[in-house]
């Protein structure tokens, strides 16, 4: 049986309420569908790591990660003891950086049961994937502090991109679009306000695009675009975005399907040279942690995408993937819901019906 | 009658087509309410300026606006002739900053009669005001392209801000927070991923709260405030952000209550050193310019923030203000409407039907 390694990073909050659920469904699949999971829990990447040995994990987390095909991560951030940038850039950034996991993957999707906060929508209207530039970008430490602590104080922060980072996300959206999806293509920007490097990605998606005659593709502000996620979201099909870009977008598209508690995401590096890593999109939401109530579908159906990519090309992994999405359909459909969506059923017990349905 | 001088800037598309309709409102107003407008319109910062002169003003355009108290704006931006980034920066970016205009007020609010596309909202659930920093932040062309041309290339994008910058908004927002609105501050950020600015403008953030006491003030990352904005619009008051995700903000929020066609917007000099600006948020729209269907009210609302901060102190102007918000909510109410809102009126009828009633 093929076998596949992977790091399990629970994290802070409720990461650690989900990642049982998530744990349970995959291994149920993975059951089913024939192949094996070897999993490895790491208690790093956690505030309460942090609070032991003041930094968020170990000098040796790569060594320590060697040999595993998959990272599957719950949630970092405890900001009561550790501010956010210091366990972001400590863990999950570093991550997405070092193992140069440069596509992250959002799809965005309306399901039946879900009440929908967009007036009048159903499944099927929204049915999208933001593809997200997941490495470089707006999301630096680059910059600095002039006449600090003066009324003077000036503050640069630098954004950086390359050509390298810029072809190779739009040219998997546009592969993407083509392959796997509509071959409609929407490319955020904002090359009206942001002058320098916007403008130089807007020609950057022409001209990868070139290559890819038979989708249509065009370019969006990312204001007008926001706007449209809520006023015309039929019309979306792959959207690619910068790092900034993309995060506001992979947040705001899944609260037009009625709660981000469900929205997964899949960190890769394509090439497989570094292992990719899956992750909801919520965060550690320390209001509600400690109650067993987290949605782990986020959780669950990310772990889906995990199957799905560590066996691309076998065809058990697409199942398994499939299996997992035909679960949570039925159970957001017919119950138990947790409280996000108006259930009252545990974290525990919705991992527990989606695995029984797998 | 105290006399106010008011530059006419149509701008491009169907900134031609809805100027017409502010104008005749805000006239109306004027000669209701005791005071008179002392007009004189400018065909520069239009494409067609450009396609004759090559730039998008003329040198001496300070010199031609001088001793004028406000500018009322169309739109700018044609880009089948001049690339965005051209015609902004050459027009309305540059306004905004050799003026100081360094408030942007963006107001939000759900109207009866106008569909709402969240599901189960009515009017009085959306109301809030978007504050944007006007003049620094993400919009920069500093920077530039390292091995430009090759596979190398590299694109620095630099972010500016400054205490001065950064405190003044957010002094603003707290004011206003205070004595205007409910006491409640949202401000954006991103500080867990923009390793440098932001993190430093929550700190200025706090800095500046510490005089307000009495306003309830919380942080939100520009991710899940975007998607707040469609799952709990109720709980925002007022909503600082820098000038990036102020514009995200500002079209997001107008889309949430059915279209970006009624939304207005303030730039503002405070200090009334330079002359301050009032323009729709909506852009030119050249796919509906010339059928004289554009929804004129957008601009007109902006002719109202335009006389309420012209008067400010006297009451004359907030009277009118009222009055015209007055006159548009009776519209949005009982028609005409524009083709936008599901209406056949034309853009003219609107503006007529308005100034009726003010
Ligand atoms: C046209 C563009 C440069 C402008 C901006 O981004 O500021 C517009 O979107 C706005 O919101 O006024
Ligand atoms: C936690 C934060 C740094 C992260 C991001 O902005 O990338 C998160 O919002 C996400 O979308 O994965």
């Amino acid at each position: 049986t093929p076998t596949f390694r992977i790091a399990l990073i629970a994290g802070d909050g409720i990461g650690k309420e989900v990642m049982p659920e998530g744990l349970r469904v995959v291994q149920a699949a993975a059951a089913r569908f024939g192949f094996e999971l070897d999993c490895r829990a790491f208690d790093w990447a956690s505030a309460d790591y942090y609070a032991a040995h003041g930094q968020m994990m170990p000098d040796d987390w790569k060594e320590q990660l060697k040999g595993v095909d998959a990272l599957y991560f719950g949630a970092v951030g405890w900001p009561a003891t550790v501010p956010d940038h210091v366990s972001l850039w400590g863990s999950l950034l570093k991550f997405r950086r070092e193992f140069d996991q440069y596509i992250n993957l959002r799809p965005v999707r309306l399901f039946e049961g879900v009440p929908c906060p967009l007036a009048g929508r159903k499944p099927g209207d929204i049915d999208y994937l933001v593809v997200r530039e997941n490495t470089e970008g707006e999301y630096t430490s680059l910059g600095g502090v002039m006449y600090e602590g003066t009324e003077r104080e000036i503050v640069i922060q630098e954004s950086v991109f390359s050509r390298h980072g810029a072809d190779r996300v739009l040219r998997f959206a546009y592969e993407t679009a083509r392959a796997r999806r509509r071959k409609h293509l929407t490319v955020a920007t904002k090359s009206n306000g942001i002058a320098i490097s916007m403008p130089w990605w807007d020609r950057r998606a022409d001209a990868v695009g070139r290559d890819y005659p038979e989708v249509t593709a065009d370019k969006q502000h990312i204001d007008i675009l926001s706007a449209r996620f809520v006023l015309q979201p039929t019309r979306f099909d792959v959207v690619v975005a910068s790092n900034l870009f993309g995060d506001i977008l992979s947040d705001l598209g899944p609260a037009t399907t009625g709660t981000i508690g469900l929205a997964p995401s899949a960190n890769l590096n394509p090439e497989r040279r570094f292992p990719s890593l899956f992750e909801p999109v919520h965060g550690s939401a320390p209001d509600i942690y400690g109650q067993n109530i987290a949605n782990p579908i986020a959780m669950i159906w990310s772990g889906a995408l995990m199957l799905d990519f560590l066996t691309q090309g076998q065809g058990a992994g697409r199942a398994a993937h499939d299996a997992i999405l035909g679960a949570i359909e039925s159970v957001l459909r017919d119950g138990p819901r947790t409280r996000d969506l108006g259930g009252s059923a545990t974290t525990t017990e919705v991992g527990i019906a989606i695995a029984e349905r797998v």
